[in-house]
């Protein structure tokens, strides 16, 4: 059990012993859960940014990690085609944290809740050994709620933006090479990722399934694709970029194609669609559905494209 | 703002800029809050268990440690006279924990989530430098919220159980002399705090106002009196113990009198209401509100008592 994926899997099966009392109507698994908690769905997610572990301090400001934070909390909302409406707020804050850093972090966070909507209406606040910041958000589906289960042969795989941006952020970040391309855009890409309300109301229409690519693209597909019983070939050249993104990668040493498609944090949504004007005006596509299991990229040539690594996993 | 309830006195202003749009019906400074997501009240509230400041493996299991984390969440909700029915559980996992302790882990909170009723729906992995739980747990109001800005002079002040087991059981751990008194008893009592779904049903048709004892029966009155805009007055000689909870404190060399006010960790419930059987049946009268501020602990000749600290304040 030393894979993120593996513990997930347990513990599905170890919550879902109470049966079918209460059971939620999308649970554990999925972007987000959808409740009836008595006259309405209600999808709920949380996540946690750790220092160390998501950020550092000297790659990103409080203001910045508390945008973040409450972003990516809503992104698994939006995945559901869902919009959020409040949220509530658990910090674990380190001795070495100073007031006006604390302030940066909340002003960060409100203006993230306001751009959202989920509004910030409660919290904890402890000491802690490294600055923890955990949202979690509540929403309430636009339709029927989207999961990652829906799926079909002949599907179109579509996603919103641009990917491997805030992968491409970060390493410019850790390369401290800033004169690169279009470095400082991709930087800002990864600290404050996009916002998708109105994408996420018009998927409730279209989408069979849909994701947040948090992951990376190609993992976060996989997941649909297991979830929906069904496999994906991906066209590695119809990935969209964002404008020097490849010269960008190449002069910092990185394969644009892997970063794109295994690189995470790009907070874009991922989603199955049939084909049809409203899924193009929504997305790029990128790829289709098939029978079978597994994700396979081409190239343009239609050959096998192999990656080392699929995307990013917590434990392993 | 070193202090913690400094910070949430600021946090409280700041994210209620957003004005009255989708403004919650209990917002940030109660033990929980109460939303409108659409057809009925929602409460929801979020607790964090971080080692080293909340618990040390040494001093807890695993198991115990879930239980806890979870319990502790579900009080927050009982004290609004409300029911948890469903939560999320974020997790930091430090490098050193075993595949058998995460496990544990899951199963203590598991064994919760049937207890209280708030079954686990989803939740989020991720690397961390220390063990941290944060629980948020989802519930309903049995009728109308209670909050802890009802009280009114006139009222008794109630209490569930006995006070100061947990902080005792917590001193017994750490001084390690498991051979006073009945210390094994409030060992447990501190790793396994009290289920309250009965007393939070009953709540709603009696208290005015309620509040978890979790920072210490004294500081957690003078924030009910602080949101009423009223005084108590505490009876130190009423306060309900455990057998053998004097000789075991002496034995240990603390003050039975100060660790019942000011311990904190009892999440037992704390209520006010007009003198009545139902209240008298529901918890021990230690007080009455009055006109006025603050809260005064008199002894049983009347003289006041004074306590250097009236309980847990993070950043302080």
């Amino acid at each position: 059990m030393h894979d993120e994926f593996a513990k997930i899997e347990w513990l599905k099966s170890r919550f879902d012993l109470d049966g079918e009392s209460k059971k939620p109507i999308v649970g554990i698994g999925d972007d987000a859960a959808v409740l009836d908690l008595g006259a309405g769905p209600t999808v709920v997610t949380v996540d946690t940014h750790v220092e160390g572990v998501h950020f550092t301090r000297d790659l990103i400001s409080c203001r910045d990690l508390g945008y973040r934070a409450m972003v990516a909390a809503a992104s698994d909302v939006w995945a559901m085609a869902a919009m959020p409406s409040a949220s509530v707020v658990a910090l674990s804050l380190p001795a070495d944290l100073s007031d006006e850093q604390f302030r940066e972090l909340i002003e960060g966070l409100a203006e993230a809740a306001h751009s959202t909507g989920a509004r910030v209406v409660g919290g904890n606040l402890s000491r802690g050994p490294s600055l923890t910041v955990t949202t979690t958000v509540l929403g309430s589906p636009v339709g029927e709620s989207v999961t990652r289960s829906g799926a079909r042969p002949g599907d179109g795989v579509y996603v919103t933006g641009t990917l491997g941006s805030a992968a491409l952020g970060l390493a410019v970040l850790q390369t401290r090479d800033l004169e690169t391309g279009h470095a400082p855009s991709f930087v800002k890409r990864w600290r404050r990722p996009p916002l998708h309300g109105a994408a996420a109301k018009a998927l409730a229409s279209i989408a069979t399934a849909a994701v947040d690519v948090s992951d990376g693209c190609l993992q976060d597909l996989q997941h649909v694709c297991a979830a929906s019983n069904v496999g994906a070939i991906l066209s590695a050249d119809a990935i969209p970029n964002a404008p020097d993104y490849k010269a960008t990668c190449e002069g910092l040493g990185r394969d644009p194609t892997a970063l794109s498609l295994t690189g995470g944090e790009d907070y874009e949504l991922m989603f199955t669609a049939p084909e049809s004007p409203e899924a193009k005006a929504l997305g790029t596509k990128i790829g289709r559905i098939v029978d079978g299991s597994g994700v396979r990229v081409i190239d343009e040539a239609g050959q096998a494209i192999e990656f080392a690594e699929t995307g990013f996993r917590h434990f392993s």
